[in-house]
């Protein structure tokens, strides 16, 4: 039995660079598919493109969203455009068929490289977000019937919300401008730097603790995946700093069970509409 | 008269999609051209080309740098692939011939639109970098000579450092792990969204002040345009907080004389070898 995790993201070859997915319904928010879900997809057509390389880690991805993708068949086409020694650098782009045309959903462009050869000083100022344990945070998976049938995507993951930044989830927003809490990947698949891609968009919107509820439509992710994670529990959050102007970021990190800084994020979003 | 930087960005059309530029010697950093020079050259060419849409500003762009440009001739090639009502989405290539085939320099993708349509509600936390007054710092044009003949980039701009992050031009890293200064463009050329694709690129790299001078190739940088700055000197701070397994990321904000971040960029960069 393999992971579920990996038959989302599965994918088989078509032709050159060209690649067929099944888009898993199991990753809904609403009417669309996650956009963090996507990029696994698209990056792990990278992976078997580049296998051959022996690149089959992301370094940085970065995903700019054109469509809404749904659940069924899509296509990903991966041209490779630069193959170096130590990392290649591809453009990718998922489309689905609608009405016999293909409609691009997504278009990616991201360095793969071997993370198990790269080393370096280590001279990390940045901290692991302080959270209560565990059993004192708020498990998305207790959430309300109509909530978790609106947004499948929570029965992928176990995640346990820091109480202090999940008022939303009660009806009281707190008005903060991060959201944090635990994370582990479903049937406790490890997560490695292909899952990184959907962990760092898992989060639920910072905009809920705002007291801005509705959709928040992602026009880029940019991912860096900066190591493979240790065993065990991984700890995320994001934030917002700059909500302004229509826009609003939201910069994710993702730490390791050894306080290592294993992925860091940033997506720009529009604001949500009353 | 025109702007040097106008000069320095310019382009011109020959055919569907495709534009000629002449990669100006005044922004090389060592024998390379800096990569948010290049960025806003290409920047340049998808304006021209949204030009009948009314998409003239980036919301956000992302280059993925393949090989180090030179000044001389170069060709960008725009294709749209996504045309919306507010915005548009593109993917853009520049590329020099070496030896009469076509190399290419950086591939981009980039979201535009009009940032004088947009409005929303401001709940920015993030404060403005704490400056001394410009008098009070470091003037990088009074670098010495021979660093000048290395960097002719920094004759493109005023730029007052912080004294408190300048040790290293001293021979004296200080071991910050952040570099911050006011700015403005030669010949005072306001600064619009197509030049916040340079600006963000113009600090020394955090790595001269954490006493590790060398070249930190940049493998990826991701800007957002948040607004356009109101006139005069612009605050500028880069910092990194994850120098970590090989790499790190250096992520910069740029603040208007209003105090409005209309700027927030990372890049992903190879830690210098020894």
């Amino acid at each position: 039995m393999g992971y579920e995790f990996d038959a989302a993201v599965a994918v088989s070859r078509t032709g050159a660079g060209c690649y067929r997915a099944e888009l898993d319904a199991g990753w809904l928010v609403g009417a669309a598919l996650n956009g963090g879900y996507l990029l696994s997809v698209v990056g792990n057509a990278v992976r078997h493109e580049l296998a051959d390389a022996g690149h089959g880690d992301p370094y940085t991805a970065s995903a700019y969203y054109l469509s809404a993708a749904t659940p069924g068949p899509a296509t990903v086409q991966v041209e490779v455009r630069r193959s170096g020694r130590g990392s290649s650098t591809v453009a990718a782009t998922l489309s689905q068929d609608v009405d016999g045309r293909p409609q691009d959903r997504l278009t990616v462009l991201a360095t793969y490289g071997d993370l198990s050869t790269i080393s370096g000083e280590v001279r990390t100022t940045a901290r692991p977000p302080g959270l209560p344990a565990p059993e004192e945070c708020l498990l998305t998976s207790r959430a309300a019937p109509e909530f978790r049938s609106f947004v499948p995507m929570v029965d992928r993951f176990a995640m346990a919300l820091d109480p202090a930044c999940a008022g939303w989830a009660h009806g009281r927003p707190g008005g903060n401008t991060w959201i944090q809490g635990w994370f582990r990947l479903a049937d406790d698949r490890p997560v490695d730097s292909l899952a990184l891609l959907t962990v760092v968009d898992t989060l639920p919107p910072v905009t809920m603790e705002m007291g801005l509820p509705g959709w928040a439509p992602t026009l880029e992710l940019t991912v860096h995946v900066r190591a493979t994670p240790a065993p065990g529990l991984l700890r995320i959050r994001h934030e917002t700093r700059n909500f302004a102007g229509g826009f609003f970021e939201e910069d994710c990190e993702v730490w390791d069970s050894a306080d290592r800084l294993v992925a860091q994020s940033r997506q720009l979003a529009l604001q949500p509409r009353g």
